[in-house]
């Protein structure tokens, strides 16, 4: 079947290809009458406007680039951690209620993705969870809405959509302390600058320290965020630590803490309780159910989107920063000693 | 900084636009002088070529399509299954590496896709886990490379890419009866035509019949896929069935059985085994361990890509059908009996 051009639909009217290219993108003053016979004629045609016709004349895609960090380069997507999905569902759904698409990338937001994006007039980019600043600095110059998911780099061409993760880290500690829990090992990911885990590890000390508690650098554990490596700090927990309590800042870490302790018999949360963070789907269905620091990761995608979607309508809009609330889940991976 | 556009090019180098354009795509027989012009301008302003110009010209898109269901309409993506996350990963990276970009829709792959497709000039289209053949039957008019994903829908428009269900599910059945069990449960999603479930399903009657065990309906069940279904069908076999062990056509369903069993006390292996389907990364770090059939969901992803790029490629090529083999994977739900 070949397909219906502009040129078909000029053809059958006798009009030009600029003439109907207007009446398609509602430009230019043409009279309604006009208007009226290439509306027939593209309907009786069956003319589809093609997006890049479209988007040259109005370097516009309706297309949104996600860019999802690579947990090594040249590796596949960081979707060994289940919140990727649960976001990206998220803004998938939310830029398609809005007439809008996505188009996803395991890559850096470097010079090269800058490319990409001029290239393909994308209307805005979503950036989930990196972290330097020189790293996606390039992009400032592609001049379209850019939106930070998680992260701390302050610069005004970023809009940014996180939770108050130091808030997070003080009420998780906070509330092992207050289930008896005094030797608390923190086990993240890197603690890099600009980060959600260097936030949280804030929001331990903020509770040591208001409970009078020391601080042990040898209580503070990292990794990559993954089951494996939540598996390989356990051990080192069990081997070279005397905790009583584990709070691990992703929930994928807390399973494999929970899977290496429990191998050969039942230790969490008898002998060492642990807390997670994200309040994944998986944290309902693990056995013990898992007790995490909850949070709203839809509403996390849905307000990138929108945040987008603002920028677009309200071209000079300022720098907009959300921040959404965070609260303890409690399940069974958990338990009081006195 | 405004944008270096195709027209800055030709007043810089006194060419047309038209004759720029044919270098730019490597058409048209122009003198090798010209060309080098052409390209020296383009290095020396910084042009970047628009996807949209290219794609007006060459119908190509260098975009790949992928519809992944939805659990009900208007819904979120169906990412609660981690299996439509690990490969939607593969096919990206796979795309990525080939010069190509994915655009994700959790839509029904319907006429309103169809328009769609031809708008982006989409240069292919992944269609992941659907069922019904009129569901996207329409998209043969796109008369572009289709492929499907785990679907037994027979229509030589369409490459597939999936794994050996049925063989599946034998393997499955016979592993639970080569470990004393006789009274077996299958758990499952909807048995549509066309489905793998019903593939699965097949293969469970054909070990049942290979051992001289009767069939009985009322030992299958189905619900969704998905945790909670999982749980409800558990209460199910807990309640009303005297069954030593199930097999689940998918891990999530497997772990939401697991859970609801395990709640109190450790029912899995111990009074009832259990058998999943996907080895997904999570069917690892569960406790206790899901003993499951192992399917290659990276070499799935990948092959889903390589089928579109191949008839990219040779555009007459014939239907391709390929199927990945399965086998399973020990670990400790599954308890021998006698």
């Amino acid at each position: 079947m070949k397909r219906v051009t502009i040129k078909d639909v000029a053809n059958a009217t006798g009009l030009s290809i600029a003439t109907i290219s207007y009446v398609l993108n509602g430009k230019g003053n043409i009279p309604e009458e006009t208007r009226q016979i290439v509306n027939d004629a593209v309907q009786k045609l069956g003319y589809i406007p093609d997006y890049s016709a479209r988007s040259l004349v109005s370097r516009k895609s309706n297309l949104i680039g996600v860019v999802i960090p690579q947990a090594e380069p040249g590796s596949t997507l960081m979707f060994q951690n289940p919140f990727y999905s649960e976001i990206l569902s998220s803004i998938e759904y939310t830029a398609r209620k809005n007439g809008y698409h996505v188009m996803i990338s395991g890559t850096n937001a470097d010079e090269k993705y800058l490319k990409l994006a001029q290239q393909r007039n994308l209307d805005g980019i979503i950036i989930i969870g990196m972290y330097s600043h020189e790293s996606y600095a390039d992009l400032t110059k592609a001049n379209i809405p850019l939106v930070l998911v998680d992260s701390y780099v302050d610069d005004h061409h970023f809009h940014t959509i996180k939770i108050n993760d130091r808030y997070g880290g003080y009420i998780a500690t906070r509330y092992l302390i207050e289930h008896g829990h005094r030797k608390i090992a923190f086990l993240s990911g890197a603690l890099r600058e600009s980060s959600v885990n260097r936030q949280r590890l804030a929001g331990y000390y903020d509770a040591l320290k208001e409970y009078g508690i020391p601080i042990r650098k040898d209580y503070v554990l990292t990794d990559q965020i993954n089951f494996h490596a939540g598996m390989h700090l356990a051990q080192i927990v069990k081997n070279s630590t005397d905790v009583s309590a584990v709070f691990c800042t992703a929930d994928v870490l807390a399973l494999g803490v929970i899977k290496e302790l429990n191998k050969n018999e039942r230790v969490v949360p008898g002998q060492i309780s642990v807390m997670g963070f994200d309040n994944l789907e998986i944290a309902e269905f693990c056995v013990p159910g898992l007790t995490t620091v909850g949070q709203d990761i839809y509403q996390k995608g849905k307000t990138a989107v929108e945040l987008v979607l603002n920028h677009i309508k309200n071209p000079n809009i300022g720098k907009q920063e959300i921040s959404l609330p965070v609260s303890i889940v409690e399940r069974e991976s958990v338990r009081t000693i006195s």
